[in-house]
């Protein structure tokens, strides 16, 4: 293994285990791999791990990022074998056994791509562009500064049509993220805006949830659509089932069957596609996801590896493969660092096993959905209780722990979003600008 | 009055006073006039009140901005007199009693100038424009990337001369803003960098303050400039006194006397002007700030008030006026917001007095300098309580207390901070990328 001299990877002696992409199944490796005879290097775009699952609460000033993200280097501070570099990975050199990152080449003994997955408009993006896509950080804060921004406008506003424009928000999928958005914005209209805009008319703002298929939460029992379609409408959100969004503009909403929809704000969370990467075998691609074995090796490598929403691992059991799950990325990983080791030690693989504990989605204050793998369902506040407590579970780092649960609990107790904050990029002054104003004050 | 149909300020019988500006002033006023018998309008280009003395600890990755950021709605969400309107205020027509807005014009009997102050570059902002001010959240938030990011480059380089441009940082201005920051650096690579770095060599960063007096702190005692400087010295701060900074390129910066420092990171605190408005008469105007009599009242004008970093109010006793701090710019609106209800109830008013309750910097952890009005003063650990108990008690709201204080406590035990996210603005893909993209994955 050569030394990287443009990565600044130190020599090791050990195989080296890169992994592109610092979400659920890339920490949960690098955690397992630490203090073990592996060299591991970690690629991110970003320098931090993102818990989606919470994003929403960031877009509707529920939390602020540091609640969600914990920095990467922050995860792996005290393993020695592990390295974290922030570049893009953008293509990959089977022969060579090498990647291509934006800042330089590394090579590799084995490969896991544990890229993630990113907004899937369906080929449809030319008539989407101005929607607000929901995966990152930076997408959480620009829709939560625009929603303000448009309650900011609306206050000056008393044309029908322009209220309309401002205050409607159009959610489009009735997965768990949409219908989590679309309660937390519910709540927003029913407990929070209220204090805040006392001038405006909150009965004309109007919160649409549309779904193409005829049922909401479609990975869940029926009982979870039927719960979900009821707590919904608690908070007044407008359930439209069989409604497929074609066309968006950032003032019309279309749909499908020609139905059309006054908003400048439509959240697309319909559907996520895997991020591919050039340079991989095109027969190991299939629906934008790596195929895999059940060891999570992708077909027709050799020591190239997929997980999470990147790895297609059918079966006759599972033709359709896993769902794209935190809890899926989370055990392929686990297993996956179990493997190498297993491998380096030429013992014997384990194939991957999908534990279930159970799905949940929560709907506004004091509402949650919970159904175990025992088929034991149920809704409610406990439910809301018990899917609070493993999301605090879940979230990597004691630090963002706290940070979530003491925001939750504030903004229960006193029905407020601390974070309703319009924060914009800045932008310095032009020259000439700054120049004419230094001129005319004295 | 009349009712203004554009900005939809309702009717009211009450005399209109507007204020521009949500700043220590501005919230200071509509605090004090909530409930009386006047109908008060506040203008801000933000919807959030910014505690700027904490300003430096986002940009070091301490605070996340809701910390040290209130929404204004928040702050007067109890107030029904009270109104606020998220605008630019662009000029004020003295004749007619009107300021025109980016949203539309409005009238007021009484108009309160409480703008606050902008980054002053001494009319060099030409040379100076790549350098980071400091006065705004966006800003500090894209200081805090840009720093985080230098260091990630910096792990790839072994160049000399790059490294220096990563890592050293030159902070410009030996008042409070500077020295506090100057220390908040020091304590990021005397403790939270090593553990995030192991792989850089911090003894290749230099922290530089260029200060062109004589002396740091120069609103504080000799004292204080002595301890700062002992107390920056801990934390391999550089001080560089009498040394004015003429030009920063972006990778150079040259000092007036020929010298030249190498850094792509110039933080520019050595000043600040007041923002004046269009239209106010050019004989009021001096230094940039609106000269006041003993009331706040603008002279040459006959219902237009100037508070805080705005007015001038120099006396035979302070030929230079105020100094441009938060307690002068409360004080002013807590006197102004009285004399303006006393004016409307036919009652003498009582001119300004300034009740100085002692100056504060803090310098890294455990050190800080005090100064109290009877000439007491100490340095160290117990005024670093001091220091701390102090900004709680000031800043603005519950929420905000709770969130300073747990983040405080939390970086100090741990030697952590918890916000080093590099979050840069989202900006869409181009149509033809996706598409391209779209049609290479399947």
């Amino acid at each position: 293994m050569e030394v990287n001299d443009i990565l600044k990877i130190p020599k090791s002696d050990n195989p080296r285990i890169v992994i592109i992409g610092g979400g659920f199944a890339g920490i949960q490796m690098a955690k397992m791999l630490d203090k073990k005879p592996v060299q591991v290097v970690l690629f991110d775009r970003h320098n931090y791990h993102t818990f989606q699952p919470l994003l929403y609460q960031v877009a509707t000033a529920g939390l602020e990022p540091d609640a969600i993200a914990g920095p990467l280097r922050k995860i792996i501070e005290k393993s020695r074998n592990v390295h974290f570099r922030m570049a893009m990975v953008n293509e990959i050199n089977t022969n060579e056994n090498t990647v291509y990152t934006e800042k330089g080449n590394l090579q590799y003994d084995y490969l896991v791509i544990a890229a993630g997955s990113k907004t899937n408009y369906f080929g449809n993006y030319e008539n989407l562009k101005k929607a607000f896509p929901l995966k990152q950080v930076p997408q959480a804060l620009d829709l939560r500064s625009h929603i303000l921004q448009n309650f900011e406008q609306a206050v000056l506003t008393s044309d029908e049509e322009q209220l309309n424009k401002l205050l409607n928000i159009v959610i489009v999928g009735g997965g768990p993220t949409g219908v989590e958005l679309a309660g937390a914005i519910g709540e927003l209209k029913k407990h929070v805006m209220p204090h805040d805009y006392p001038e405006l008319d909150l009965s004309k703002m109007n919160i649409y949830l549309a779904e193409g298929l005829d049922r909401l939460l479609a990975g869940m029992s029926e009982f979870a659509d039927k719960k979900a379609q009821q707590y919904l409408k608690k908070f007044d959100v407008q359930v439209k089932l069989g409604s497929m969004v074609t066309e968006f503009d950032g003032e019309t909403v279309t749909f499908k069957n020609g139905e059309k929809l006054t908003s400048s704000t439509l959240i697309w969370a319909a559907g996520v596609r895997g991020n591919l990467i050039k340079g991989m075998p095109e027969t190991s691609i299939e629906k934008s996801m790596y195929i895999v074995d059940e060891f999570n090796k992708v077909i027709n490598t050799e020591n190239i590896y997929a997980v999470g929403d990147n790895a297609f691992m059918k079966s006759d059991k599972r033709p359709k493969g896993y769902p794209m799950l935190a809890p899926v990325a989370m055990q392929q990983g686990e297993n996956l660092a179990n493997n190498i080791l297993r491998k380096i030690n030429n013992k014997k693989l384990k194939p991957f096993k999908y534990t279930n504990r159970g799905t949940m989605a929560t709907i506004g204050r004091n509402r949650a959905i919970a159904e175990l793998p025992n088929k034991i369902r149920f809704g409610g506040f406990f439910a809301w209780i018990a899917w609070m407590f493993v999301h605090l579970i879940q979230i990597v780092g004691f630090r963002s722990k706290i940070v979530i649960l003491a925001n939750w609990i504030w903004n229960y107790f006193t029905y407020d979003r601390g974070t309703r904050l319009i924060i914009r990029p800045y932008t310095p002054p032009k020259v000439e600008d700054l120049k004419k104003e230094e001129e005319t004050d004295r």
